[in-house]
């Protein structure tokens, strides 16, 4: 097997999930001198404000780090389908007496050929792919810039599949992980595998390293990761609540609660795990029309802010893997040490 | 932590899940002899059969076993649920060219105090309950006659409840795990989590042993269940191919095959984890509407036996976990042998 830190350049093969909307290059950064592997979310942010965080972090610090894309295909424009989102909204907006007109979304560009010659220019150690990958040509910019590709699969077709076409070590995101599920080759939620069940058929499926990813919070975790053929582990929602991240006050008050998670495509179009919220529950979680990913959060983005402006978080993407009991008020690089303890056990 | 081997009186930690409809004495009697326990499902025979395979397996071994109630509260009679389902199945029905008249469903009884007075007869040493406990006054019965009583728990709320009620020890059943979902607080199938994410969870919120189950396969995923804190582990798809199940030659093709998993209620009302089917595809897992668990399957039991006399098995509930690896045509002893393996890693 492959040594992922040695590989990747680290001291072990921790590599902290980007997480567009609650960090930026401080978490990354003290993810990357505690040892791991820092990871900056270019979803939700400028081509040029991934550029300060560069220049921010490598200002301080050498260490390799991760930068992370979404590749899905942007859904054409469908007046008629957003309508009927807003539309279904309409007792909601009613409710917080809004005006039925849709904010402009956050941006969340995919891959795309600005980004591959910002690769090709910032040159990143290590790009990292959710929903696929894109789309040959770019692949191959990546991979001419020196970056090493990493991408998310939640099936074992789908890790078959990114190894095919270019990956050079596979995420398996387990079910247990917060935010956007990353799958690109079946959408029924239902066939979505647990992290248990994951990790060990994609590390018996391919032949490059599996990254295990979904309920890895503290030491037990890992080294159970581990155990399950894991060359190396993503942990997200251990850091949300870590000064380095710029995780909302609400939402870290929903992480310190016992509030459980669901999967839900409501808040962007796509089906993501986030804490349950009155508003997911009333409309169901998988149920309603949400437009196609990303152009439904447009609609819900007015909604979010009047509720949050009476401190109401019914509307808030607060993500959340199913596993918060590492998710503590700590300093990112007590959570990297916490984490580490669980790499030491001697691999069976 | 107790020592569930010791408790329970057996070898080591290793409960044989009780799969109704796949197995009977002969299955139970081969994982006693091989150090585990052993289960009888009674939710799909009656007491007079399951008495008989209680005399079949007393008369080789003085093991002790497990016998398997459902305990959920038998719904209501409702004509109206029960034709709307049957109707909007009529294209099936056509397709076959079926009467459209629904067969007499397989007695799937909730524990009752006929049932509780068999256990006083009977005396098995454990008594497990999926789908939460029974009355009050049933499960005192069960405790009375001697029995060790375990019961299924999809999240910590559940885990909590359990033990409250009485239960002695629960079994975490993670996403991953085939058959019926044992949820009875909270029916969302977006809000059960994963075995990686349950287990460690309860063994922090119970003081009762804690049972993985869903994805334990072979020697690794013991050992990973045994990071997690499991006391013990229940494993049930792994056997499902063993000469000594019953599992039909169909689901034996489907078991060896590589298709997918899916989480439906188009079978019996009830999400349960079924290997996908073109049915299930169509009509979406879990959409339609099924009448309520059990009455449900009585609609599809015509178009099963149709379908399978053409060696199709398209309406046949062909139940499997997400992770078969160890899911192979060996002697039951040659399974658990296998994972006995795992059991050995000495636990951090």
């Amino acid at each position: 097997m492959t040594d992922l830190a040695k590989w990747l350049g680290i001291q072990w093969p921790l590599i902290q999930a980007p997480m567009a909307g609650v960090q930026d290059q401080r978490l990354a950064l003290a993810v990357c001198q505690a040892g791991g592997l820092g990871s900056l979310p270019a979803a939700a942010v400028s081509l040029e404000a991934l550029s300060e965080q560069v220049a921010a972090l490598r200002a301080v610090t050498a260490a390799p780090f991760n930068v992370n894309f979404f590749a899905h295909t942007a859904p054409a424009e469908d007046a008629v389908a957003d309508q009927a989102w807003l539309d279904s909204l309409a007792g909601e907006y009613q409710q917080w007496q809004l005006p039925r007109v849709a904010a402009s979304a956050a941006p969340r560009q995919p891959f795309n050929p600005l980004a591959a010659d910002w690769v090709s220019a910032m040159r990143p150690a290590v790009v990292s792919f959710h929903f696929g990958l894109p789309a040959p040509a770019l692949l191959a910019q990546v991979k001419a810039a020196g970056a090493k590709v990493l991408a998310s699969a939640t099936t074992v077709a789908e890790a078959q599949w990114l190894v095919q076409h270019g990956a050079d070590a596979v995420i398996a995101q387990g079910w247990e992980a917060g935010g956007h599920r990353g799958h690109f080759l079946d959408a029924d939620v239902s066939r979505q595998l647990g992290t248990f069940a994951l990790v060990p058929q994609i590390a018996a499926a391919v032949a490059v390293p599996v990254i295990a990813a979904g309920g890895i919070t503290d030491a037990a975790t890992v080294a159970a990761a581990r155990r399950l053929g894991a060359a190396g582990v993503q942990v997200g929602t251990a850091f949300l609540r870590t000064p380095e991240a710029t995780t909302t006050a609400l939402h870290r008050s929903a992480l310190a609660s016992d509030r459980p998670t669901l999967v839900t495509h409501l808040y962007s179009g796509r089906p993501a795990r986030a804490i349950a919220t009155p508003f997911l529950e009333q409309v169901g979680p998988l149920a309603g029309c949400p437009a196609p990913f990303p152009r439904a959060s447009a609609a819900i983005l007015p909604l979010r802010k009047a509720a949050e402006a009476h401190g109401d978080d019914r509307y808030t993407s607060m993500w959340s893997g199913q596993n918060r009991s590492g998710c503590r008020a700590l300093p990112a690089a007590e959570i990297c040490r916490a984490l580490a303890a669980g790499w030491d056990v001697p691999a069976g």
